[in-house]
């Protein structure tokens, strides 16, 4: 049977998607969101997020791709300022830390960075991961056993670009101890806070990321990060290379 | 200052996105992606990737966030088929393993699963992460190790869904030991695979997750997977939960 022969024998079938293909517009808009998408830290609106906006947002990510179909993340909804305010404070903690292992220079801009909007976001979500959701044996998980933290993360990246498409600004925050986010929240020892996401309204997006615009690290040429059938395998030639330029 | 202030002065400046808002149109474009993404295994054409399509794919993954800005990820295409028998066959190895782990029916059942398309994909992509990119400490890394790792997946996402927006499908494949897929690629010890993708036109996609059609496991109900301000503090009478149905 040709390729076309099965086009035409499962084109009627209900179990396939019948709107297969994107126009020139909704691909644009696809890579709209995905150049778009930004870290935000510092621009946050107290607008509350409408209820529909949010349902939105959690539908997205819970149709990320799963190991074995697992689903393994929860959402906790934080809009009460006593609880930001736990995970404030365990950010503070950490990150006070943290611009004590950055030396000299270095460390003067870390502690002139804006890394978080715990308190300012109307809405914080964490964004956890239960490994012993489908028990001990998962499809796909067997061998590497990141696998259901990797669907969680897979799920917060949805999440971040369903935000973009409604206007919504959205900042990972990770400088936490894990037992201290944990405790913030109430979240028991077997259950992995993945991501604590603040998310909001915001003044604007920037146009780069704060980090390049701060000169802390530049875009990194993305040919130099291509290879061809092997590690480090380069192939000065190839075509693809001079398309790998930002658009 | 009040926001609408804040609003007038930054509006100008180049350092902020003017298009800011997304259209009616391009916010379901977004979601269309993010609800016709599947895991590909079973239906991949011969056809290859168009060079401008596949640079498209690779830099809506470069432009995925990474903690401290940090780009850990470069991507091995392979193209060559003595490459991909070399992965396929650390595939097998690990997939026998696999269905050992099942019991009875289960078993089976994930026998007759069809759980990649690595032979018949026109090109396969390792997206992996080099823990060491950025130095030993890392902004937004230094309480949590794993957010470089993380930071791969992100990229995966990311050129999942431009993907799914190209009319491409994508397999994740996950069940290898990782230092055999190390091998066939010639990975070194300090870099690590994080996922092996499979990428290729399709002759459908299906409506979806095969694992639901086979009743594998069920999609979860959302609702019961969000809680407020806390692990588990449910609040029955939220006005958001019964809006967190499938659309």
């Amino acid at each position: 049977m040709s390729a076309s022969d099965v086009r035409a024998v499962t084109a009627s079938s209900p179990a396939h998607q019948l709107e297969h293909a994107f126009s020139e517009t909704e691909r644009a808009a696809v890579y709209k969101a995905i150049y778009g998408r930004r870290d935000v830290r510092g621009q946050f609106l107290p607008d509350p997020i409408p209820d529909d906006v949010l349902a939105r947002l959690l539908l997205a990510a819970h149709h990320a791709p799963s190991v074995g179909f697992m689903q393994p993340w929860s959402f906790i909804i934080v809009r009460d300022p006593s609880v930001k305010a736990r995970v404030h404070a365990a950010f503070r903690t950490a990150n006070a830390e943290a611009a004590e292992l950055f030396d000299g220079e270095r460390g003067a801009t870390y502690r002139r960075l804006k890394l978080e909007g715990i308190l300012e976001a109307p809405v914080g979500i964490c964004v956890t991961c239960d490994r012993d959701r489908a028990g001990p044996v998962v499809v796909g998980r067997t061998h590497i056993r990141t696998m259901d933290l990797y669907s969680s993360v897979c799920a917060v990246e949805n999440l971040w670009l369903a935000a973009r498409a409604e206007g919504l600004g959205v900042g990972w925050v990770s400088i936490f101890h894990e037992a201290h986010l944990r405790d913030a929240l109430g979240i028991p020892e077997r259950i992995v806070p993945v991501a604590y996401l603040c998310v909001g309204r915001v003044i604007h997006f920037f146009a780069r990321p704060e980090l390049e615009t701060a000169g802390w690290r530049p875009r990194l040429d993305l040919a130099s990060l291509v290879a061809f059938d092997g590690w480090e395998r380069r192939s000065d030639s190839d075509p693809l290379l001079p398309l790998l330029r930002e658009p």
